[in-house]
């Protein structure tokens, strides 16, 4: 049985999306459902994804587990996953570890790009490591069966990560920096130890991650793929598309700016770039699935090692969740 | 003129708790009314303050300035500081600097013993310094006049703190290393930093903080003074008694686990010791000043210094808050 999965979107939600996600043939997203929120406006988020969840049901539904993704794959539906890219949901609670799992979440970041209370973010000076606080939360984590997320997490505190945590880890949305030197792209050091542990990449498809941006070429991507397979071999590498789909700009300011800050900050962008970048023309939306499969076969990758990249290893990655 | 200020007491308050600092002539304590609580926890316990404040008007009221320490000498009451021991209240949400000092916040701790958003917390393995969002709320407290409390602060974000403030920082409560070398306790090389920049050092009369526990003797406490006026001078040094009287031994119970752990932990206590430490026997509550006065005077400080120490420096301080 192969599966597409894509392991990161976070789109303006509407019909038409999942609409598209379903014609790309995908079995499973992972949706992150909160940026900055506390647990209560996790809460309000929530109702609007009951909604979204109901009005779609013939095509989308909530997924639970990796029985989920047969599911939907049985059904032609999409499971929907939830996470989070920032921990600000469990506030400085360890009891609302289970009460987010219960309500479904199942990927969690330890850090959006600021330092959190449980670990550094890429973005700071400095990197600590995994705090105190973070010890106790990714033991929380490892028991309800939450994934550790450190897409947007400095070095140290992912090595830190990987050795605290007593199941793999996850990177859902970034890719290697020596392929393209972005501060959220991973070294190689970072991504051999996250494969020796089992962990899982997932590749990113947004502009800032990519060689060249938005004209990233979907060769130099493929090549980049066969790269990291000789640093993390062929099962620990999915797709986490980063797809931003149908947002306003003033939504990457605010998942830049979020209350912290008086004085605006650009993120990856810059102040003449402000705003969401324009995906490479290979891929648009999730439909990019399949330009992806046919250049991946046109630079000599083998069609299960394909299925293993677009979605399989990320389906045996979910069935080790719980 | 001469001052007797207590900048930090975090007592389970009662009018018996006003009348002793009354008697002991304190013309000013900056109480501890935050450890872990958010910014609507913070207006709960504003509430208690409000109520606390009416009933005792004779006799304590809200101090916002330097100025009303005079006005409470003058009308023989005690003004009342309001300060947090956690940055908690402001959450992630610059905007909140603002609201609390409009409340009456006077002193914030940019961390407690763990990493906070801003902060490196003393009790964590590394520290990272001040964080991005650490630096712009330093900013803030300084435009609006809260103090930059590093009491429980690790020592590289401290010297961040130190460089970054455009005011002078305080270290409301704890003692030097030297003396007694407590996770709590500041070093030499901190100390210099912190007096060459203006900054206060209040010496506390916690028995953790102290050589030889609740046995510490009124003249090793002397001779400390002696020592770390060399090192910083007699002008930066004031007194932090950290009292909790009648604090129940749940309190320091939920200071140290706050809703962090799941796992009971001793902080500064131990198994065999989880509460509250008594108090050295010339120090049981803020009538000790009396004994600090007539100890430093036996020690060979002279009346000007003594009163620099147990209240002139911390009134001085005050006049360059706003």
């Amino acid at each position: 049985m192969n599966y597409r999965i894509d392991n990161l979107q976070y789109c303006n939600w509407s019909r038409e999306i999942f609409e598209i996600n379903k014609d790309a043939g995908l079995n499973a997203v992972h949706v992150t459902i909160v940026y900055h929120e506390d647990y209560n406006e996790f809460l309000k988020n929530l109702k609007e994804w009951d909604k979204l969840l109901n009005e779609n049901s013939d095509i989308i539904f909530l997924g639970k587990n990796y029985k989920d993704i047969d599911k939907a794959k049985s059904e032609n539906k999409t499971a929907i996953f939830f996470g989070f890219q920032n921990c600000s949901p469990i506030e400085d609670n360890i009891q609302l570890v289970e009460k987010v799992h219960e309500h479904g979440c199942r990927f969690m970041q330890l850090t959006y790009n600021n330092q959190s209370l449980l670990a550094t973010g890429c973005y700071e000076k400095n990197d600590s490591g995994v705090t105190n606080f973070g010890r106790e939360v990714i033991k929380e984590m490892n028991r309800v069966g939450i994934v550790i997320d450190m897409s947007h997490s400095a070095e140290k505190s992912t090595l830190d990560a990987i050795d605290i945590s007593q199941k793999p880890i996850a990177i859902t949305h970034a890719n290697p920096y020596f392929w393209h030197s972005a501060k959220r792209n991973k070294s190689k050091k970072l991504l051999k130890i996250l494969s020796e542990n089992e962990g899982m990449l997932g590749l990113s498809l947004y502009p800032h991650h990519l060689k060249n941006n938005s004209e990233c070429k979907l060769e130099s991507f493929c090549e980049m793929v066969a790269r990291t397979v000789e640093i993390m071999g062929i099962k620990n590498l999915g797709i986490g598309s980063d797809l931003c789909l149908n947002q306003p700009n003033s939504v990457v300011e605010w998942m830049r700016n979020g209350t912290w800050t008086k004085e605006k900050k650009y993120g990856e962008g810059s102040k003449d770039k402000p705003g969401f970048p324009r995906q490479p023309e290979w891929f648009l939306d999730a439909r990019g699935f399949k330009n992806l499969d046919s250049g991946l076969r046109k630079f000599g990758f083998k069609e299960e090692e394909i299925n293993d990249i677009l979605g399989n290893n990320w389906y045996n990655f979910y069935k080790g969740i719980n």
